[in-house]
C-alpha cells in the first residue's frame, strides 16, 4: 500500500513528520511505501543516508510550496498549486497513492481532498471524525470542523460513517450513536438537530440512542457522538484547553504541598496523559471522501504521525469506504438521494 | 429588597432550596425579604418555628403546582398556571418582588420570565450568562441555552450585557470580549458569527478582542466569551462531564499507587473542587430581562442557592440593567434598533 504524507504540514514540520514516517516504515510491510511530499531538498536533508533493507520503502515527491496554518484555504490552494497539500491531493486523484495524510492547514486539506478525490457515492459532504479517549472507552465525534453549515442529511450520513468507523477501526461491535443536543428529550434541540433525529431514527441498521448532551461524551453513554462541524470544533478545542487548564491547576495546588508529593504524583499524571492522549489514535479520518484521507493535529509529534500512517493502513485494509457505500445504498433514503430530491430539502 | 425563589425547582428541592434561603437571610439586611414560592404546607414544613430577630424576613407565597425538570416548557406553563415558576414570574410582573430565582426547568423559567417581565429596552432576546471559574480567572459565557437560534444582533447584545455583568459583578475593569468561533482569523466561522463580529467591532465602547476558540476559555485570553445558546450549552455540559471524567481517571490511577498517596491527594482535590466550583457564583443571570432573574443549576445545593440570593442582591444594587440600557441606547445600532430595521435583517 502507498501512503503519501505532507512533509511540511504541522507546527513541527518537517522534522517531526519525517521522523514519524521513518518510525512507521519499521512497522509496515516490505511491500508498503511511504511517500513524503514537500520540497525535495528540505525533505532529503532530514532522511538518513541508508535505511534498513527489511523496512517499507520511503520515497519523496517534490512540492516546492507550503500553505501556512493560518492561510485562507481556498485562496491559498488557488495561489499555491505546487504546495504539498495540492500535490498530495493530485497524487490521490491520479491513483498514485492509496492514502493521504496531513497535519497542515485543515481547511485547505478538506477543500483539496474533496475537490480532487471527490465524495463517496451517496455522501453529500465529508466530515472529520476524531476519537476521544475517555475513562469509559473511546468515543468517536463527527464532524469536528469540515462542515460548519450542516443539513440534517449530512448529520445522518455522519452517523452512518462514524458508526462504521467505530466498528471497523476501534472494534466496537454495535456502536451506540448519540446526537449532540441541549437536552436528552426528543423535543430539545434546534431545527437541524430535530430533523436529523428523525432521519437517524428511521434507519434500523443504526444503533441510534437519541439525543445526548455535552457531558455524556465522558459518561460511557455512547460510542459515537454526532454534531455539526462548528459545535464539534468547539468541543474538540475546549477539551484540549480544559485538560491543560485542569492539570495546571492541580500542579499549582500540589506545589503548595510538600515537594515529595509533587514528585510522587508525576508518574500518575504521566500515565493519565498517555492513556487519554489523542496522539495514540494518530489522525482523524475525513469520512465520506472517495479514498483514505487523514488529518492530524497541528501540534503532531513523530508518534502521532507514525500512528496516523498505521491508522491509514488499517482504514484502507478494513475497506471502511466500501461498507459506508453499502450501508448508504440500503438506507431508507437511498432512492431519494440518488434522485437528488432529499439533499435539497434536508 | 425582595427576592422571590422557586422552592420546588431543582433536583434537591425543596430541602436544599429552603436551607439555602435560610442561610442567606443571616447575610442579608434586616430590610430584605426572601419570598419562598411553592405549596404552602410543604414549604412551611421545612421552616423552623422561629428565626433570629436580626435576620432578614422570610415569607411564603402559595403555588400548589410544580413543573418537572423534563417537561416541555411552553406546554407546562400553559397547563400549570399555578406552578411555582408561573407564580414567581407573576410576582415580578406585579412588582411584588425585585428579583426571581429558580433552579427548576430552565426552558420554563426563560419562557415565563420573558413573557411576564419583558425585555429591557433595546434587547431583542435575553441570554443566560454563566461564570466559569478558570485557573486564569473567571470567564463569563453568554448564551448557554436561552436562545438556540441566534441572530448576529443577539450576539452583539450578549457581548454588551455580559461585558457589563463581568465589570459590575466580578469587578473586571475593562473585560476582554471574545467571540467563539473555530479559528482566530477573521475569515473563520459561520455566517452568523461573521456578521456578529462586524457588529462587535463597530462598537468602540466594547473591548472586543475578536474570535476565540474553545481552548481559549481556559487560557486567560478573554474575560467574556460570546456564543449562541446551542454551542454555549454544549460547552457548559461538556465542561461538567470532562472535569468529572478526569477526576475519575486520576482517582483510578491513584488507587494503583499506595493508599497513602490517595489520602494525601484528597485535600488537593478538595481545594481544586472548591476553587473551581460554579456553586460559588450561585445562579446564572438571564441578561436582558427587565428585572433581576437568576437561573440555578438543577443540582444546586443550599450553598448555591445562598450564593444566588446574594448575587441577585448585588445584581440589583449595582443597577446592571440601567447600565445595559444606557450602553445600548448609545450603540452604533440604537437608532436602527428603535426603528425595528436592524433586528429583522441581522
Amino acid at each position: 500500500m502507498r501512503i503519501a504524507i505532507d512533509a511540511m504540514g504541522g507546527d513541527d514540520a518537517p522534522k517531526e513528520i519525517i521522523a514519524g514516517a521513518l518510525e512507521s516504515i519499521e512497522l509496515l510491510d516490505e511491500s508498503d511505501e511511504v511517500i513524503l511530499v514537500g520540497p525535495k531538498e528540505v525533505v532529503e536533508s532530514h532522511l538518513p543516508s541508508s535505511l534498513k533493507s527489511q523496512a517499507a520503502t520511503i520515497s519523496v515527491v517534490h512540492a516546492p510550496e507550503v500553505i501556512e496554518m493560518d492561510e485562507a484555504p481556498i485562496e491559498s490552494l488557488r495561489k499555491k498549486v505546487k504546495s504539498s497539500i495540492a500535490v498530495l491531493s493530485k497524487l490521490a486523484k491520479r491513483g498514485q497513492t492509496d492514502a493521504v495524510i496531513s497535519a497542515g492547514n485543515t481547511g485547505a486539506c478538506v477543500a483539496a481532498f474533496q475537490m480532487r478525490m471527490r465524495n463517496l457515492p451517496g455522501v453529500n459532504r465529508p466530515g472529520i471524525a476524531v476519537v476521544f479517549p475517555t475513562f469509559e472507552g473511546p468515543v468517536t465525534i463527527c464532524d469536528v470542523g469540515a462542515n460548519i453549515a450542516c443539513k440534517p442529511m449530512n448529520l445522518y450520513q455522519y452517523a452512518v460513517m462514524a458508526s462504521l468507523y467505530s466498528k471497523c477501526l476501534l472494534g466496537i461491535e454495535n456502536p451506540r450513536v448519540g446526537l449532540m443536543s441541549i437536552g436528552s428529550e426528543d423535543a430539545k434541540g434546534n431545527e437541524v438537530v430535530k430533523k436529523a433525529r428523525e432521519l437517524m431514527k428511521s434507519d434500523s441498521d443504526l444503533n441510534f440512542i437519541g439525543n445526548i448532551e455535552g457531558r455524556d461524551i465522558f459518561r460511557g453513554v455512547c460510542d459515537v457522538a454526532i454534531c455539526e462541524g462548528f459545535v464539534g470544533n468547539v468541543v474538540l478545542k475546549l477539551t484540549e484547553g480544559l485538560v491543560d487548564g485542569l492539570f495546571k491547576a492541580i500542579k499549582h495546588e500540589l506545589l503548595k504541598e510538600k515537594l515529595l508529593l509533587v514528585m510522587k504524583f508525576k508518574p500518575v499524571m504521566k500515565r493519565i496523559y498517555k492513556k487519554y492522549d489523542y496522539n495514540e489514535y494518530g489522525g482523524a479520518p475525513l469520512l465520506g471522501i472517495n479514498g483514505t484521507a487523514l488529518i492530524c493535529h497541528g501540534a503532531s509529534k513523530s508518534r502521532t504521525i507514525r500512528n496516523a500512517i498505521l491508522a491509514a493502513k488499517k482504514y484502507h485494509t478494513k475497506k471502511i469506504n466500501d461498507k459506508i457505500v453499502e450501508h448508504l445504498s440500503h438506507s431508507p433514503f437511498s432512492e431519494a438521494l440518488q434522485n437528488g430530491n432529499l439533499q435539497k430539502t434536508t
